[in-house]
């Protein structure tokens, strides 16, 4: 064995996307407390290398003192095989971080910081305590709108960029915040339906109880490559497929997977995310739909105009064709909360049944019509009664169909809420005044989903109904009973109704 | 086995003051994914209840399905035996991080605030990415005065605080920096004889090459408990002690194993951390180093007035009596940089011996007159002669070796340095117009101090030191190939040393 060198084990432990080293506190050779715990360690063999965060290890069943361990991630990263020798140093930290140390200060970062910076982030050189300080350093106050155009140029550089070959490729993106806000899986096959390209490629929820790709999944294969991916949507000019697999901007879900737990969602890393991952996805045409309601990610019209302007002003730098539309965000969206529930909505409005929820039904009307009329041939004003005329003559179910074939159709798919069912009663009768999102998409999240598909809420009462005491507001359903437990103690802290008088109901916020 | 709980089991893993929790992958109850890798959960047994951050195994050697592992301190801190049944449960995030996302959107903080932010934070609530946002959120320019006090209070609350019964007990603390500034070590002996209470605990160093209490273990014994250390002090009137073992502001090293790895220091967390320790320790008059110079913390003089108005200002409201003094931080303070070196160098002007610094023994008698004059019945401006006399007579000495033996003096203290040694040499002849603090520090480090104490770098030359080339400028020690080879790379990159011609030498800073 070579003096300087110790043998790489892979470690079966999943640090989610943090490089972890494990060295063992009696290793001789670098005599594991002079690296200190929890900071960076440079581990190289081959000319391949690696950054990370170290582990003191008491246990040779993990690694032995001669070894070297790696978590998963880290290990795949490194390329190395099992037992070859590999080189221990200090790490410096990145050197990017100056320029963070620099926004900590209040300076302005220049379009070569940001790129440094998402270069390191992307090649695992930040320990997520570094990201969270850029995240908070970068946070709400403190990106002017050029940056955030840096930002989104980094983060576009730091992956992959799919190219259609055509000059119109629309997609739509809501910032989100509203359960049950499945408009996209409607979206898709109507402007598909009217010839456009579509390739949706949605995210997974995080911290949502269902992403248009978890939802999706109950009925098509996602999982797409690239190249199959071209395929689908050059032959049906629109897909519904989960964007993991294409790598873009990948920075973006590195430093989603701080800003998350942290809690922190600041709009300039809100617009920095959504439109690097679209022009990356090879979008020319975005239509931003921006929510506004006491519970919505944004709560004063004041807000969402700021929002706006700022989406447009990085779009039109980047040469994006953007539009943005302010709706209402008062409540939730369709009656299902959790993937097979909202599938099941999805599927009402697509069949053109009488019992399917009306708004979700209007929602994706009014954003297919929108994006129609990215259409050059579309007279302004059209595209809404086009979007309906498709939805309603069954050419969007046929299209969906059609998409759904080409994905990898789910046999029989099962859109059955979980076993264990629970009603929630109206304390009082009165009117529904309020349903609050939040705890709302909370009470589904505990319940389950969106790991447990068939987990989640289903709405009896919405916004404005009236309720006599003792009715059911809504189902929570659940699949384990431990999901179950915390779904029920949950909603007996707070339902998330608020029933009142007749004229408590909020007044909608004009949508535009 | 209960249904819903799981078998708890010690992990040989450190994670170095974050607490991570183990589960299987295919952990049935609880199916890990729901709770998302790097998320927090609650794990509670018998009214104990602890957060910990989530791993995920895929290893049944590491944890089994039916099982949950804790990292060492984790199961420590739990104080749940091994094979005990545990349940698990989402956690929120802790509840104070709403004050952490008001900072972040710019609001000011409240004394309740931040009495919350530190009680999570000593009780493990938070992870190493939520400390990390508190620290950037409440960095350099948004902290005011007032919530400094807070945070200092807050900081001082969450830990014990010692009382020597006395009303006038002394210390002194320097904002660091300066390699080789080694004055404690000095300064307690000289106002100990002369009869005022200086019960010193220290810091091990962190990202330094020595803390005091690294550089006084190598001749006592350090780790006291604390009625060993009233015991101690009441009767020699003072001592030199690690602080570890008090559990004062333990919020503080919380905060300190964050902060420097990320290389983020701003002013008002440092006052905080600083006078919550001293307040902790029970001081009722502090003595406050800052040094300044191009290459010390505080780089101009406006910086360190700003800095003094703000331990001044904090130090009143907290009825300490607190003056400051502002000092030479040029270049590194004596020869020896590494605690065996510095340790020779402290004794050396114990001893009165003429090879001894006589910038070390001119700065510990510049202190230590500053600290005598808090003494009531002593005139103003006569603590230096004081001091001197102190130290010339051989009484410092006699103090000092009567602490040691109170302490535990080590039998044979070998200072000798490290084995393995390195000259480097002057490429020019000239004038030495800079030493750099940071590079002389870094090259201690590498070359393995503190952990490795007869390690460190000895300077030959100092600051206005005519030179001829081939000349020596100082010697690296070490005793592992691995850390000298560190030294000397690093060394190769830049040596710290700067010959220019003699108009070059900068002019000192005048101390007061």
């Amino acid at each position: 064995m070579p003096n300087d060198y110790l043998s790489l084990r892979p470690i079966g432990i999943d640090t989610y996307h943090e490089n972890v080293a494990y060295l063992h506190r009696d290793c001789e050779l670098y005599r594991a407390e002079g690296f200190q715990a929890l900071s960076k360690i440079e581990i190289s063999a081959n000319g391949n290398r690696i950054l990370a965060v170290l582990n003191v290890v008491d246990d040779s069943m993990i690694v032995t003192p001669s070894e070297l361990g790696l978590s998963q991630q880290a290990f795949t990263q490194f390329g190395i095989d099992q037992g070859c020798m590999v080189k221990v140093a200090h790490a410096e930290p990145p050197e990017s971080m100056d320029a963070v140390r620099r926004k900590i200060n209040g300076e302005r970062l220049s379009q070569h910081d940001f790129t440094n910076i998402a270069k390191d982030i992307s090649e695992s050189r930040y320990s997520k305590m570094e990201m969270a300080a850029f995240l908070v350093a970068a946070g709400q106050t403190s990106l002017d709108r050029d940056e955030i155009l840096y930002l989104t140029r980094a983060m576009v550089e730091s992956g992959d960029r799919l190219d259609w070959q055509e000059s119109v490729v629309v997609d739509k993106h809501c910032i989100g915040g509203i359960p049950g806000n499945r408009t996209s899986m409607l979206i898709v096959p109507i402007v598909a339906a009217h010839g456009m390209l579509m390739p949706k490629t949605s995210s997974r929820a995080i911290t949502s109880p269902a992403g248009t790709a978890d939802t999706m999944e109950l009925l098509a294969n996602v999982n797409l490559e690239p190249e199959k991916l071209y395929e689908i949507v050059h032959h049906e000019r629109g897909c519904v497929a989960w964007g993991g697999t294409a790598h873009l901007a990948p920075v973006d879900d590195l430093l989603i997977s701080v800003e998350r737990p942290l809690g922190i969602d600041s709009q300039g890393q809100m617009v920095a995310s959504i439109l690097s991952k679209k022009i990356a996805a090879g979008s020319s045409h975005l239509l931003i739909d921006i929510p506004v309601g006491p519970t919505a990610k944004v709560r004063h019209m004041r807000q969402a105009l700021a929002l706006r302007k700022l989406f447009e002003y990085v779009g039109d730098q980047l040469n994006l064709h953007l539009e943005v539309v302010i709706t209402d965000g008062r409540q939730p969206i369709g009656r299902g909360i959790g993937p097979a529930l909202e599938a099941r909505d999805v599927l009402q409005v697509l069949e053109n049944n009488p019992d399917a929820p009306s708004d979700l039904r209007q929602k994706a009307l009014q954003l297919a019509g929108r994006i129609i009329e990215f259409d050059p041939d579309v007279r302004g004003g059209q595209g809404f009664a086009i979007a309906r005329d498709i939805l309603d003559s069954g050419r969007a179910i046929a299209k969906m169909e059609s998409i759904i074939n080409a994905q990898g159709r789910v046999d029989d798919p099962k859109l059955t809420p979980g076993h264990l069912s629970h009603e929630v009663l109206a304390k009082q009768s009165g009117f529904v005044i309020d349903v609050n999102n939040l705890q709302m998409a909370k009470i589904a999240r505990m319940a389950g989903a969106p790991m447990d598909k068939h987990a989640g809420v289903d709405l009896v009462k919405k916004l404005g109904d009236p309720v006599k005491k003792g009715e059911v507001l809504y189902h929570i359903y659940a699949e384990f009973p431990s999901d179950f437990n915390f779904a029920k103690n949950l909603c007996k802290q707070a339902t998330g109704y608020t029933i009142g008088d007749v004229d408590e109901i909020p007044i909608s916020f004009v949508a535009f």
